[in-house]
């Protein structure tokens, strides 16, 4: 079989660094070039990154010089995977759809777009039709593909069972999110040590918004958002990996916890039966022990979010979500996504 | 004036510690014994304590020798303070009181029981009032005081103010605990650090009702305890100190989010009133800063709360509150409570 | 080939769990039983255990009934395995030895006998000589291998190839030690948090006598123990796993600092040379960055060290070690010292 | 009496907002201007400065206009005090000097030009001697007082008595240095979280040569640094605030360690007989507790260090060092040689 030649861009960043890994041992996903800021063209990877990923950069991809992120750079590859921050994406990606390129991208520049899929595999596999319009109506040569926040991304993964199931007036989430999210550099020890900050910039505007279109129906050729009633508050922890979320769901009607159980820890989806590389066997792993989820204990290979707590009462249903930020929230599901296109034969 | 002489049972734990700490500057409560386990009984305080709070030992109480829980030991102080861990308190609490000594407090048992004041000084100093019927009804010789859970301490804060201008059909509270609330050796350093434990051993249940009999009003004699309708979520964070909770209100009616704010900072009781010694001057501190209350910046000197991110949106109300678990939670108001007895004539 | 059938002390500890681990999938060595403390007989394994260790408990573990300690209890497995704590494992482990069964352990007492081998096994793995005298010395029926205290273990790794270069008047060594050493519940998070404990009970004396044990030389059929001198100043710093050294060496004659890293990063041994499972192919990993080794990135698959900052100036050699004190320190040069010891037919 | 009246460079940083908390209760220096870096320029102070300090902004410096580092803004005060990064200080710390303006100065540069002092307080107060020969043998118009980097310091608070009372071959020096040193956003929390750092750039060679100057004699108007042989390894620990040193000494002569414990304990110098404010009644705190100093528990006020683990074995004289490397290590003394000098009249 021909692999699937992608290059990186935003290569050196933590969830770059993270694709890179993912890639290093990928069976048929090669990752053939790599790129971040202006000033790093010509130089060798290893001599770009500070890598802080475990153990040591994969050897094919150390010795490669660092490219552009022009289209010309790119043209020779068959998918661009971006892990740009938000502030240079929106410009660097257009410029390669416009182009002709295909682009799946973990930034956040128009993941709302409604002619932009926003992908989370096992939830939202089926939007990728959007594909099938999204060059006629953007006027763009090539496909953009976009991918969540890292919270939306892991919130989502038991929302869509359960939103299956039981119709919510209201949602609450309260969210304690690890430090790695804000990029390596993104919070000084001495701001975090010992400390919770009770506010992640942009955060709680994103996250409900995300959720409802990932919980979109395609409807004559359109995503129609979902139109479920959630309210974020978010928090940083000072924890390295693993992002957790406490919900309360306000049900309009009664359900047995064990259906709700149930729906959550059987979840699968288009991943799961196609058995695709990084699809985690179970998405969800239910855990019947009362102090679970825990970043230290939970983060699984990184694919698989974790749901504890599991309780109705008095109407209310609240449950504990955990999953990993780099791999579930960003790096892995970029790379899911990619191996969903090939299996519907986007690319 | 004379000075209020009182003794202290589990004076060697976090909360003792505060307590000793508190009182060795205190203008008219006296500490003038020290108790602890029966094995320390005959010790010097210094060779029975670990002393972990900042500073040395308070000379005065340096020397001290630790004295029994039994009550002939108690005769001769006007109140005995107990920190007593919740599995020793309920046997110790209730002979004393059988004995005809007056106990203030910070254990679990007896807080629910209809007869006992549990008192949050700003909140529900009224509550003392009970004392006038107690020991007719419980037949006991001396008189018990109760003070709440911390977290329930800290949350009531704000909720007494809001609570009244506003009606809400639930609140929901996630909290971040701080990892002091479980005693110095609660918790080891493995278990905790760099992450999160999503539950905390009988709080979620404790919170709603200490809360709502907090709020409760006297009646005939009688606690009538309010019926919020309040669901808890307590996890576990990696802080020393400082318990926050997340706080989500679903309102009845439309209110103006600055009527909110106002009465949030605007609240004063009797301790305040009366300008007694451990009062803060302002119970509770409004944050306007969007990243704040946080553990490291605002557990001021302990006794006045934090609240920020105050919102109303599509009918909830949402904020963030934040206290010192130790003082606002613990050893502070245990003296507050006893300088509010004092002020009217209960001791 | 037959199996090495083994069971298993203090299997429910950190080091225990560790080996429970690493023997779950061992080409050769089978663990057939586990024990812990009397309270625990009978119950299974995983109603016994606290499990911390990253992924779920063995299957083959999980349902296996808990045993005694008693001699008749291990008469049908080759080797006991001990990861006892210290106040336990002398007389347990010496009722085994006396009884006919061969001990490997992890535990203090008998470290330092003269006829009980101290294994590290690319240090000194020659020193199993001593066990064709130990039975008839001690009056044993069985034999007991011990294995050395974990700071020690992992500062011999560099300096067994240095000391065979160079002499040294003196060796300081300053140790900053992880929490895990303590075990699990061994430090209140309230002890060590944003801290650091210049003191560890205990280790400052045993560092010294058990490098200059396991640096020793059989001479007719005795270990005559090195004699340098070493001085050990043991701290305990905020990181949960990861056992770091500063090492300075007054040496006696002028060396090219090239030729000691060479021999620290080309040193080898036994365990390498017959490929044994669990022996890291470069049991030190020599480090040219700056600011390296770091226990973040440094631990490896727990067996090697790694060693960096080595610098030669004004006639001190200075570097800096890094073990994983649960591997290396503990459980993983158990399962190793049993490999070597079935190589060299003890087995 | 008239007050000296002080300008601020670098006011915003952690070492500055230090200096604007202890000049905001300081009975004789006044704080009049602030400055930080040029794009703050005419802001008010609350506008520029991430306020981290505890407490809130003093209310005299809140609204205090920023000024530029140009010597015309600084004509009108007594003494410009700078806590300017490295980088910015030797420029605009030069050009002060030249144009008549009393510097005294945290930063790196000029700490080991002959003609300027490096001043400790309590260590080499004599050595303002130097300012009698300064401007002549510089052609400045203004004077330059430095303080030392903050470990040294610290360091040399007990190497002073101790070296008075015997002479080492050696001394070496492993440092466990705060993530505060590097300043507030110096280091990720990713990357000190649970990990150490074996290197701080710079810091292992500047910390003997200033130790060497801080102890050097003045010798016919220069000083003769003291040549004690001092090697230093530093690494970076996951703690907020304090210093710690871990010093062994190669004795040349026998000594009783009561009487280096004692010559420790009772150093006292000329700050503390003048009773200056910023001067601690003991400048040094000897713990006989055997785990101690800690940085939890042992920063005192911030300007008195803390001595522990002190031993003498087989020669070598070794003890642990701990200091606020905030207060003591840099915006402390850079107040307390302010008093030194007004004392001397130097002001």
């Amino acid at each position: 079989m021909d692999k699937i030649r992608v290059s990186l861009l935003g290569s050196t960043g933590m969830v770059g660094q993270k694709m890179v890994k993912i890639l290093s041992s990928h069976p048929f996903i090669e990752l053939v070039k790599v790129s971040a800021s202006p000033s790093k063209v010509g130089k060798k990877y290893q001599d770009s990154v500070k890598w802080i990923e475990q153990g040591e950069i994969p050897d094919r991809v150390r010795d490669m010089r660092m490219i552009s992120t022009e289209p010309d750079d790119h043209k020779d590859v068959d998918v661009v995977l971006s892990a740009l921050p938000n502030e240079l994406a929106e410009g660097v990606e257009l410029k390669l759809v416009k182009e002709g390129i295909t682009v799946v991208s973990n930034a956040s520049p128009f993941r709302m777009d409604p002619d932009v899929p926003l992908i989370n595999p096992e939830i939202n596999w089926e939007h990728l039709e959007l594909l099938k319009y999204q060059r006629e109506r953007k006027g763009w040569k090539g496909f953009m593909v976009k991918n969540p926040n890292c919270t939306a991304s892991i919130m989502t993964m038991p929302l869509k069972p359960v939103f299956g199931l039981v119709s919510a007036s209201r949602t609450f989430i309260t969210t304690l999110q690890a430090v790695s999210g804000a990029g390596y550099s993104g919070l000084p020890f001495m701001a975090i040590e010992n400390n919770v900050i009770p506010y992640i910039k942009g955060e709680e505007d994103k996250i409900p918004k995300e959720i409802n279109k990932m919980l979109g129906k395609i409807e004559e050729g359109k995503i129609k958002n979902a139109n479920n009633v959630i309210h974020v508050t978010s928090t940083r922890v000072p924890v390295k990996v693993g992002h957790m979320g406490v919900i309360n769901m306000e049900l309009k009607d009664e359900i047995d916890v064990n259906l709700v159980k149930k729906s959550i820890e059987e979840f699968k989806s288009l991943p799961q039966l196609k058995n695709l590389p990084t699809a985690p066997p179970r998405p969800i792993i239910l855990r019947d022990e009362e102090d679970r989820p825990q970043p230290a204990r939970d983060l699984n290979e990184g694919m698989a979010t974790s749901v504890g707590r599991v309780k109705i009462e008095d109407g209310i249903l609240r449950f504990v979500v955990l999953g990993d930020n780099l791999v579930r929230g960003a790096a892995g599901i970029t790379v899911l996504t990619l191996e969903v296109m090939k299996e519907l034969d986007y690319i």
